[in-house]
């Protein structure tokens, strides 16, 4: 296995995975189920129908079977921007002088910017296989309603969208985007819905939250026939789709006969992470072999690293099942400094489970820093990151900078989940020296705290 | 030759071309040389040198060698985004229902979000070779600079971009990502040349011209110790680097025994339409096969179609060499209506040859019609496509249309020059309903072509 390592790995069309990897089949301690909030019994597929697709809620609730296949229709929209390349970071394994290996799996060379793509097509798919006219979901930082608004035009379905209204304004380019792949986009809190029109009362000045969004968007999926819920981050179902991510990362180190000592991913839902390091992972729980799993999160919504593992609800409105996750509680906002992604109150339950049981680790970071990695490595490596996947590349410039200190030659694998084309009133920011960093105190996380449900 | 064509065709790094292809060598009726606009006599080497870089000048002069090395250091760069891929658009043929067979090189996947960078890194490789401190430039809608930024963030070369004022107003982004990179960024006109003090003297509330930004650019590199200027179009030298494009399209398209009818280009200097048809260009020169090429240009900026082919400036200011070209004349400003690029007031010297030969033809076509091929195209192959690139689409799905006529199943090939993403605020008006098309009357032209030098 000495072929040279070109800088990018691509797969060859026959080399992409046919199949899902569902981690959870290999997890000795499951995720704890869904709850119904009125009866804190687990959610039951009929329970789950009136919001989610049926094949997807059959996803949801499945964690005994390894592989699922991904439909044929998938496969080829998959092919119109998969594989991704697996970078190795030449420019900045020499500009850091660390002798550790660098490589990155890149996920923004679609128009979404981001993974969230591999997910939103599978969801598109099933909700037009069932027969539905359209979905609902919402947007923060707006690479999920980016995304799904492309997988919708593909496949001719309509696409209503809640962008939380700072986003909504402070990102009128992600809303015409959007527009463009035919998407209906509504500021939220709105009028249009019950929950809006509540928390509006109560909130008169709200700019809006993630958790107020997706009560909103639940709650139009129900009200109109033939809509459906669909949701970018935290499902299991979420992470299912996104294996894709770390199948082809395998497929593609194994060709060249690399192991990873380590596996770095920013976290905030969970979906990148989860699904990068899913098939490491499987390994790992297997005990075929064994890699360090980190999950980077900000300094200023430490979910993993500050939380509570316990069952919370999922959105502001409290209209969604309870899911057992690290969390700092539904009400918890960051604070306005925080610039970006990540500002999920919660956790994907699969990747809390693991952390929980010491399978993975995860360490906080601050913006600034994290701003300072991006602006190295775009100017070594070409790419402009997301302050999202910024994270990742600041814990994975860490680690090699440690690599030097010791003179190991370790071998870095980091998740870069996309670009950072619509962040740039954040960069600017840093650009000007204006950026600050924002760390809650204790006191700050208690009012979240208080408002998680009383469950075992 | 029957292998099944994959949704897109990857070359492998050690299919990269290792040189670039001087089409000029091959050409009977060689492009008219630069003149000097005091003497009127062909620009020597010792002329030109107190502007560009020395090697650059030699590309530029050099109309006899058919193959110039790629150096090293240049191909190492290449490999951190290239190649690029070329796409078998399947589900606009599907779309369109027609029986042609579409080809797209897209060169947006990198961070500039155009081919600009393939010319940025050679230019500024020689700069620094030269032992340069930095370059000067200018930028309209931001791609050149911003590949450009790139390129010297990477060489660690100082660079210096003078934006046209309003895209440094209505693109702040452009800027910041310029900034980003370590670009210091100057509207233009501004106080820091003397032609930009002139201008501003002469039409105080101007929000300037890209003529006028190379004026001041040019200037600024005259001035400062150890800098050049560089170019992101029009010049012999940046067609040739971008034959990049068309090689590797070549190479990709003899893989699988592929041979286009026609090639489709947008065009506003040149440099991507001549970069993409050189290769085949050359092929129809030798008279080894025979090929249609299509520029496609703006009907409000229509240089080819419109223009008068004759010697004129390059630049507002009158600061540069005179070229023989088509051109609108150097006072031309397209529209305000006018989104997007392509709106130079002239046309790579090379290409206008090319077509006053009846080598290669050229159409115009209005911006509703190109934002409505734009939408059409993202919402079925994913990429969300630049103005200027979406000009090549429009044509692209004529020709596909009236293979659905005629019942042909023509292969057409077409470069996708870049992404949207800067360019919203154009999609914004699409999307709204308000963009309007101008079309210049003939009275309109009038000022530009009576400005014209008086040259044979």
């Amino acid at each position: 296995m000495n072929k040279e390592i070109p800088y990018k790995i691509y797969l060859e069309e026959n080399e992409l995975p046919r199949q899902w990897y569902n981690v959870r089949a290999d997890m000795k301690n499951k995720p704890a189920p869904l709850l119904n909030p009125a009866t804190l019994k687990p959610m039951t597929f009929e329970e789950l129908r009136p919001v989610f697709c049926d094949e997807l809620i059959r996803q949801e609730l499945d964690d005994t079977t390894p592989y699922i296949d991904i439909p044929q229709e998938i496969l080829d929209f998959y092919k119109m921007y998969r594989p991704s390349p697996l970078v190795r970071a030449y420019c900045l394994e020499k500009k850091l002088d660390t002798p550790a290996h660098i490589y990155y799996k890149f996920e923004g060379n679609n128009t979404s910017g981001s993974h969230k793509l591999n997910s939103a097509i599978a969801q598109a798919y099933y909700a037009k296989k069932q027969g539905l006219k359209g979905v609902t979901t919402e947007t923060g930082a707006g690479q999920w309603g980016t995304a799904l608004s492309m997988a919708c035009a593909y496949l001719d379905l309509d696409c209503q969208v809640y962008m939380v209204k700072c986003s909504y304004e402070q990102k009128p380019f992600r809303r015409e985007v959007m527009r463009t792949y035919g998407a209906k986009v509504t500021p939220s809190p709105s009028d249009t819905t019950q929950v809006g029109r509540k928390i509006l009362a109560e909130h008169p000045g709200t700019s809006g939250s993630l958790g107020c969004a997706i009560s909103e968007a639940v709650e139009a999926a129900a009200h109109q026939e033939g809509y459906r819920y669909v949701l970018g981050s935290v499902l299991n179902q979420v992470l299912l789709h996104q294996t894709i991510i770390g199948l082809e990362t395998k497929t593609a180190l194994d060709k060249y006969g690399i192991v990873p000592d380590m596996i770095i991913g920013c976290a905030g839902g969970g979906s990148n992470l989860g699904g990068l390091i899913s098939p490491f992972m499987g390994e790992k729980l297997r005990g075929e072999r064994d890699y360090r799993f980190i999950a980077v999160e900000p300094a200023s919504c430490p979910s993993f690293t500050r939380g509570k593992f316990a069952y919370d609800y999922c959105d502001t409105g409290m209209v969604c099942p309870l899911a057992k996750m690290y969390t700092l509680g539904s009400g918890f906002i960051p604070s306005p400094s925080h610039a970006g992604g990540l500002r999920y109150h919660g956790m994907s339950s699969v990747l809390s489970q693991l952390y929980h049981d010491g399978l993975m680790e995860a360490v906080s970071v601050e913006q600034t820093s994290v701003f300072q990695a991006a602006e190295e490595f775009a100017r070594v490596e070409g790419i402009l990151p997301a302050p999202e996947s910024s994270h990742a590349i600041k814990v994975a410039i860490d680690e090699a900078l440690k690599c030097k200190e010791t003179g190991e030659a370790k071998t870095i694998v980091f998740g870069l989940t996309g670009t950072g084309y619509f962040d740039m009133y954040a960069y600017e920011k840093f650009n000007n020296g204006e950026m600050t960093d924002y760390i809650p105190t204790d006191e700050d996380l208690k009012p979240g705290f208080a408002g998680l449900p009383h469950v075992e």
